[in-house]
């Protein structure tokens, strides 16, 4: 038994049903699925999906086969071996007293985050990047207080630079 | 009927299956999903899914009652008729010939995108913004030569300035 991350990019046809039967192919074997991105590609008629799992090679491989044959389903890339740029966006409303604020700002300016909306309690941050850096400001901003969270989960391009 | 753009933020429980059944009540009504993000919120145990979707607002309010009763479904926010920031992630591969690379920096400059990835032939920019901002820039690399696009589809957070 191998656990592993893996990040699968698969091209479907913009029609309803088939986000239903892929994450439904996960689930039938108790596969919970980490993080899920759905949107349009540049043609409107095919939407890209991104996915993160974490679990035993083999049965994702077994998974991997199930995706290709579902109806809809255009490509399946597994992307969990390869060089790829991996990105996220995050979200994080934190509670912005004023001893705080120049601290926040600190922390935003460390990550190159974007602070997005302000009021008189709470700064909302913009940031991208990948899992790590993601974690690291998240436990820098933690003991300043997080008021809500929102992820994208990860999308995904092959690197073409190697 | 009036159809309009619908956004929802569905807190659930982190466990196998909650993703196609929320899935599967859009489908069934032969409603597609424009774009959705899942992911863990800070707590583990937790994901948070973003859903856009578009449709007659009488039958998006069944189905948001009907969300309420699923299984493993914690909060449902309709955001749709909120003051919410609204954010998205993009990653475009574009073809980055000699005489092409200035003007794909210029316009990265003007829309505050970074390169993250340089080839020969390629550059990878990551983007984001809202729905509009990210159309503008696909519309400008376009003629240059989009290779591949990857987009992480809306989340979204309320706003407290207001």
């Amino acid at each position: 038994m191998t656990e592993k991350k893996h990040i699968f990019s698969i091209l479907v046809d913009n029609q309803p049903g088939v986000l239903s039967r892929i994450a439904g192919l996960f689930s039938g074997r108790g596969y919970n699925i980490e993080s899920l991105c759905v949107a349009e590609t540049a043609d409107p008629l095919i939407s890209r999906i991104t996915m993160v799992t974490t679990g035993d090679s083999q049965i994702i491989e077994q998974i991997k086969k199930q995706l290709f044959k579902l109806i809809n389903v255009i490509k399946v890339h597994d992307l969990s071996d390869t060089d790829c740029v991996r990105r996220e966006l995050i979200l994080i409303k934190v509670s912005a007293k004023p001893g705080n604020r120049a601290e926040i700002l600190r922390i935003a300016d460390i990550f190159r985050a974007k602070i997005v909306d302000v009021s008189t309690e709470h700064y909302t941050i913009e940031v991208t990047g990948n899992e790590e850096k993601l974690k690291a400001i998240q436990v820098l901003l933690k003991p300043i207080g997080i008021m809500e969270i929102a992820r994208t989960g990860n999308i995904a391009l092959l690197r073409e630079s190697k």
